[in-house]
């Protein structure tokens, strides 16, 4: 049953039926997807996926984004796109699962909705939502067994979504979109051994490119089973690990009518998993993250005037023991290292109010007077904080002092980023790649919504 | 150890390491797979992936066998013929893990081997020979618990066995062959929920591409883990479902020194699994095999003249239980009904000397002279007889009887199908495509290994 209700379900559902806070979740993901894209586009592994399949590349109907003016076929982009949207990992987050779900959604949907031509943002905003919705859902059902031994669920729930969001823009059937479903959920991408090298980030954009030929091929008439998530030999078994009660758990994820189950587009019955995503605010390990969201919001409160090693005297941070594990590098010697370096970070957030992949350039790790500010800074471990938690202490050489507690850092489901604050990302992450038109591109993202042609707002995206 | 030991015996591989009897297997295994790719080449599923991914074939360089002239970009071809070879469960199978391990090798290998030009034969025998020991080895470690939880072993080991294989053909590095062990192993295709849908046949197909893939991106500097097979969340452990001691198996498996390991190419220390190969040689269930090959011999025995319902009084089978259950139609009325009928098959084992997809058109299973001596043909079960044996005895109307035991039938390990059996199987399933060509097919086939350019041999496998 559980393949049959997720495809019925997501069949049925309609824009109208999206709550606005769904369907500004959904904008915000695309947005943020965008970015990542583009920001990963100019990516070893990208450059690297992108020339050793271009003899393979179909008929040019979908783009590359980042790149100048290349369309490619679906398929390609859609891997492509996957990979570079997750290369920094800088993508979002559904915290619940730890799947980054847009990228296999997102990459395989657009590349469809290019080369289909017509589709309006209101189409691609609901067969976004079902997609993440299913990812997030089958993702739930194994969570956290199948994570725990080894698979990366982000493609392997992935692929999934992104056969059901594409299912949804090519208008199949219930039938075809249960096809569809057996025909992703057969293909499963990633093992977290690959973590570290080229191939996790090849994770989200195979997942894209599965779940896109998946449908595809069932909206063509090519079969598959019906039950695929839920049959005994099927997906939640056989990748749910030591999950004993995996069929049950499909029963409840994927039910209309339970709490947990899918949200019910009437009554408001289920939940929107796309709720609980969340997107990263810097582009390096979440345990800096506290600090410096603290430090962000310190320079405001000091002034501007007063956030530089000239009118400060020191910083101290109290913070959680994994902050210095992890991050305790006190002198950087270029941008990677930037990212493992609290004081690094602490710095750039006093100084410059933002830490986007621009701070993390070898040029400002280097930079005199970051390095003065770094030196002035002190983190001490404070063994009763929590990983989320930090509190910072700036005193001035005027003798003020100013603390920052953090409980949650901005980018977590309690402290969700602001849509200006998503913007500065976007800006950040796109800003080198498209120069000039990256405020262009930051609108026609923002104002998908009311697109009659999504190919309309992808002309932004490239050069 | 263990994905750097299969890259480096992979690596270290020549074509004069191949004991004689190693590289006839492999020609063996080429031919059939070419007759069964061209058998299925007509399909509905082979059909429809043609039809529904033609919007993104890349540029032409490796041929859709069985079809006019078609070529398509080599994953595409790597995948629609992997599709056929599969489509009629009549490919070949390693009886220690049940993978059909030509599969996904041959269809990877032969598309490269095209695109790339200049292949010779004796370089495509040991990319052949490397890929189907690499599957084999791989399938091994992790089997039976890995089929069991319901992992289609034929394509979730197949992908690292036709990356090994196009890496060979690359002449990829140790390292580089490693990366796309790696790519492929974290690609794990085949839920076996999907036998009995178009899917299944899917998987070979999409596990040569994944193989394909894997090493055209490792080749291009696509970084990936260099211990994928053995980490603790790399395949093996991942994949092994319950089997604790899957990284030991892997050491025994693909250790170059056990008896059981790789087979050393100098000293015949080690196993060569595709000795271990075998061939289906009736398009039906295994359990008929026994009666049918009775029936061939017995034909032979009785003089030709006499194998018709003229001549015959009466024939008794003694069988397996199972053949009953499974195969105990009395009155098939089409072909597939056919393929379930001892009587049906064992008729055209005594009337045609044969059993080939001919045999079950539609129009012979409805002939009446098959149907008249099929009429002939009492089976009864006897307990005590294993599924691979049976007992067939042919009572002439001049007096005479004839009986015939199987211990175990033809295309068995213990009874390999002959060379002239695996030709009629060929042309059987290559006569309703090529027609006139069938036999320069079967030539250019047999020959491989002398062949300067593997092209010259494709160019007779389309139309």
């Amino acid at each position: 049953m559980a393949t049959q209700r997720l495809a019925t379900w997501a069949q049925a559902l309609t824009y109208p039926d999206l709550p606005h806070e769904v369907s500004h979740a959904a904008v915000r993901s695309f947005y943020n997807w965008v970015g990542c894209a583009i920001g990963g586009s100019q990516h070893e592994a990208t450059t690297i996926a992108r020339n050793s399949l271009s003899p393979f590349f179909g008929a040019p109907t979908s783009s590359l984004l980042g790149h100048h003016g290349i369309q490619i076929d679906a398929q390609h982009a859609a891997l492509i796109n996957g990979i570079a949207s997750h290369v920094h990992d800088y993508d979002d987050t559904h915290l619940d699962t730890i799947i980054h779900p847009t990228g296999p959604v997102a990459s395989a949907l657009l590349a469809v909705a290019e080369w289909k031509k017509g589709v309006s943002g209101e189409d691609f905003i609901v067969a976004l939502v079902a997609g993440i919705e299913a990812e997030c859902k089958v993702g739930l059902t194994v969570w956290p067994e199948h994570y725990d031994v080894g698979w990366h669920i982000t493609s392997s729930a992935g692929s999934i979504g992104a056969a059901v969001a594409v299912s949804k823009i090519l208008r199949l059937s219930t039938v075809q979109t249960s096809h569809a479903i057996g025909l992703a959920a057969t293909q499963v991408i990633g093992l977290r051994e690959m973590f570290g090298s080229h191939t996790k980030s090849f994770h989200p954009g195979r997942a894209a490119q599965c779940g896109l030929l998946a449908a595809v091929l069932a909206e063509n008439g090519y079969t598959s089973s019906e039950k695929a998530l839920e049959a005994n030999r099927g997906w939640a078994n056989v990748v749910g690990a030591t999950k004993a009660d995996a069929a049950q758990n499909l029963d409840r994820w994927l039910s209309v009518n339970g709490p947990d189950g899918l949200a019910s587009t009437g009554s408001q019955v289920g939940r929107w998993e796309i709720l609980r995503n969340s997107f990263k605010p810097f582009p390096c390990g979440i345990v800096i993250h506290p600090i410096i969201d603290a430090c962000i919001q310190l320079r405001r409160e000091i002034g501007e005037d007063n956030a530089n090693p000239q009118s400060i005297k020191s910083v101290t941070a109290k913070v959680h023991p994994l902050v210095l594990e992890l991050t305790g590098k006190k002198t950087p010697k270029d941008g990677l290292e930037g990212k493992f370096s609290v004081y690094h970070s602490g710095a750039c957030g006093l100084l410059f109010g933002k830490a986007t992949p621009a701070e993390y350039a070898d040029g400002v790790v280097r930079d005199p007077k970051v390095i003065a500010l770094r030196d002035l800074i002190t983190a001490e471990i404070h063994p009763t904080l929590m990983p989320e938690q930090a509190t910072v202490t700036v005193a001035l050489k005027d003798g003020r002092t100013f603390t920052k507690d953090i409980t949650n850092a901005v980018g977590s489901l309690e402290v969700p980023l602001s849509d200006e604050m998503l913007e500065t990302k976007f800006i950040g992450q796109c800003m080198p790649v498209l120069a000039g038109q990256v405020h262009r591109a930051s609108e026609a993202c923002w104002a998908i919504e009311t697109s009659d042609d999504i190919a309309d707002i992808v002309q932004f995206l490239r050069l």
